[in-house]
């Protein structure tokens, strides 16, 4: 069958059940029934904390097809997923599915374990590294499931994706359970993807090296939830959680793509009292910031939030009064964990209340503007951020499809070509955002708008922007760089991409 | 049927189904399941502020025979309640029945709309005043349902309880939904028992005198769980909604009873580092904590946590460094509104995970010490705050029987007669909380401890306290009244009273 962008899909995929076609981004919004959750109820006098993960994988009563869960706060330091997968390697279980949010070239010892048949199932939101490279050449069993942050949550809030067991890694948790992100040696900040896992898992376990007395404070996640604890020596390096700072580019090139989207930030008309903004951890997306925080200071705008993954220029932006607030579902930096800590306006949220369509409104539907990133863009601005230009996954969606659905104005800077490539392309390898959510391609050589866009195009009539359509664009880089060749595959579905609905917006087929 | 208690009990209530007998506290920790959850969802761009109640009704297609919810926080003063139901006899809505977490004396016009078939049910924790009055009269069609505070937390969360639509009186609330309690001209502190409402509700309207941009900060209730919003003129009095000040008692014999339960607490051994402790906003309560507080003092002893609906005078060891953290589910007062904004170890707690007997583990099960009232209790050490001395509805457990379930230490503190009336008797005339579940009754003339609790017995051995038998207690008290003549009642159940398992431990039958 063919979705709604064209893409060619299976009606059914083994080990993933029937496809449902991508409609449209805004086409399944409508009555929907959570998952009943089961749990076992704690009797005054029950002792949670366990000896050891061993300990805790018996007690759950762990068996083979068992799916389990990790978030991916440690990032490319996180020890748990590992640790947790060697020891149900050494029970002797098989054909375990991982759902971790994220997956990072740490988690390199899973590539063992999906050989052996330990695992034989994957889900992700962003997945790069060793892993990534041996889904894409074919070696799991099942085709990897690609979520986006808020298409993981609908899934688990849903029951499509039915969680056995959670393990939050704990950077603080006290005996009874209550964990927060920001106290001890691996503080990583907002515990925000973490939050479905724990409400909506069979069982809940939580890995922590800081076990302290009763009760944590701050509480992010609630002993409510949580099953049993275990304290290990470390649950990461704190090297690899997160970064000393993150910076603006210094790139002339980089500066001048922010430059551009800074200006058509304003002319759009959303810079005013009240603008909410959201931009990633590169280089060229912080330097939007820089731009945008000039602007606002000149013209003495207060905007409402800020919100993603927060980096510590946002901190700034915030602290210097600039936003009343931010919503955080992950930290990018330290600076980020202390404000966190710190700042009672520097607020939580869940992956669920961050971007899940099907519930009563998300953060994202409360954006004006999105930067984005791409690593191909088409004719019908649909983006890849999935795959690469080897058409090896390196990536996913992450929030990107549902920040752009929820923005009133979702742009991606991208510089024109990459590597002696074209960004901009007839058809992307692998759609994870579809054009119909983005709002323009800002380059060093130009901007796109999206035609659907009237309303913004008649703003921008008088304007000096370099504007461009999008096949102009693509045909300077052509010009460069010449028409790259098409990638061939095998046939072999190794992952499916999920749109934010759990419908299945493209597939991402085996390397050759 | 007989329940464990020797209860007579039907096995079928109409109005409430089928009967399902108490049998004991401890009886029903197993494997729940927890009600899925239906909702609308929300699209980037949809409005969810709405100009009147009467919109909102008509918005959640508000039918005959729907559950609508309410909470307490705002308790003598609310005004939501009313105004709800005033707008659903407008519409000429019958048979509804009226979820309201607490009924206090400002909620008489509710009598009326009793008398009319527009409510024909009511759940609450705790009723007192008119509507109490009137249940007990035998004027509601159905039997009143009777939770405590943890047991509504479980009965929603397990379908028990369906709710319509819920309506969240919220002291501040901004444009997409996100509520606190604590800013605005309402301001009433943690929101607690207003969760399970939110979180499981088919519908969730806020109604508020304070619309806030958006974000709110804090946010205590998340725009994820709520549909509409409707600004009102006032949503309570605050005169009613909390008081100046919660006192200690200057009755020498409250002082007296306070003194022998704090040496109890004192001799018990729990009385050391990590230390717990819950009391209620009674004169002689908060005496028991002045004299806890001076031990600790004087002995060095830093507590864990207080927990529960809080006080100033609870804030104020808490400030002093006496406990690490507070859980408020709710502020009983202006000073612990003011705690709880502005301390970020003062944290909030959802009435499910204060007592609710059906999650991984609620906070009464780290209770060391709980103080708890009575208006009645029996030798089997049965309590009732049900019911007053004439068999009229007065109150209910809110969560007399959750934390005397979970605590470590529950002791009753009550003088031995009240209006020449015996307080200890053979046989309350209802059960709210059971006597397993009850440590210790201590009163002016003597303290008496549970014949099971033979390990507390043993360490009160060399004891100084005068400590009787429970029946030595009731002889004493009757030497002083007599004893009382039994209460006459009609046939015709006016209440039900539940476990907070959702068992039935007592009903309650029309006053003659």
């Amino acid at each position: 069958m063919i979705n709604a962008l064209g893409r060619n899909l299976p009606d059914y995929i083994e080990g993933y059940g029937k496809v449902k076609p991508f409609a449209g981004a805004f086409e399944n919004y409508k009555e929907v029934v959570k998952s009943s959750v089961k749990l076992k109820s704690v009797k005054p006098g029950d002792d949670k904390v366990l000896s050891s993960i061993k300990e805790a994988l018996l007690k759950c009563e762990i068996k083979d097809g068992y799916t389990i869960s990790f978030h991916h706060h440690l990032r490319n330091g996180d020890f748990v997923l590992n640790m947790v997968v060697d020891e149900i390697a050494k029970l002797g279980l098989k054909d375990i599915k991982v759902a971790a949010s994220s997956i990072f070239p740490c988690h390199a010892p899973l590539v063992e374990h999906i050989k052996n048949g330990v695992v034989t199932g994957i889900y992700a939101n962003y997945m790069s590294g060793p892993v990534a490279e041996a889904v894409s050449k074919g070696i799991l069993k099942y085709p990897a499931i690609m979520h986006t942050h808020g298409g993981r949550a609908r899934a688990i809030e849903s029951g499509d994706l039915h969680i056995d067991i959670a393990f939050i890694a704990s950077p603080a948790c006290d005996t009874y359970g209550n964990i927060n992100g920001v106290e001890g040696k691996s503080a990583c900040g907002s515990l925000g993807y973490a939050i479905p896992d724990a409400m909506y898992a069979d069982r809940v376990v939580a890995i922590t090296d800081n076990l302290v007395p009763y009760p944590a404070c701050p509480i992010e996640i609630s002993q409510e939830y949580v099953d049993y604890i275990v304290e290990v020596e470390a649950i990461g390096d704190p090297k690899g959680i997160v970064s000393g700072t993150t910076r603006i580019t210094k790139d002339p090139v980089g500066l001048k793509i922010a430059k551009l989207a800074a200006q058509l930030i304003e002319e759009s008309g959303l810079l005013k009292d009240g603008f909410s903004f959201q931009t990633g951890a590169g280089g060229t997306s912080l330097a939007v910031a820089a731009f945008v925080k000039e602007m606002m200071k000149k013209n003495n705008i207060k905007g409402s939030f800020a919100a993603g993954g927060i980096t510590g220029y946002i901190v700034e932006m915030f602290e210097e009064g600039l936003f009343r607030s931010l919503f955080d579902v992950q930290c990018f930096d330290l600076k980020a964990v202390e404000s966190y800590k710190n700042n009672k306006a520097h607020q939580g949220m869940s992956s669920s209340m961050y971007g899940n369509p099907h519930n009563r409104g998300a953060v994202v539907n409360n954006l004006d503007v999105m930067i984005l990133g791409a690593t191909e863009i088409d004719t019908d601005f649909n983006v890849n951020v999935t795959t690469g230009s080897n058409g090896v996954i390196m990536g996913g969606s992450g929030g990107h499809s549902d920040t752009a659905a929820g923005s009133k104005l979702a742009i991606v800077v991208t510089q024109l070509t990459k590597a002696r490539l074209p960004i901009i392309v007839d058809r992307v390898t692998t759609v994870t955002t579809p054009g119909e959510t983005i709002d323009a391609v800002v380059t060093e050589r130009g901007i796109a708008i999206n035609p659907k866009r009237l309303d913004l195009l008649e703003k921008l009539k008088e304007s000096k922007l370099p504007i461009f359509t999008i096949e102009e664009l693509k045909q300077m880089a052509e010009k460069m760089t010449g028409v790259p060749e098409k990638i061939e595959f095998e046939d072999k579905i190794v992952a499916i991409v999920e749109y934010r609905d759990g419908t299945v917006i493209d597939v991402v087929r085996q390397v050759r």
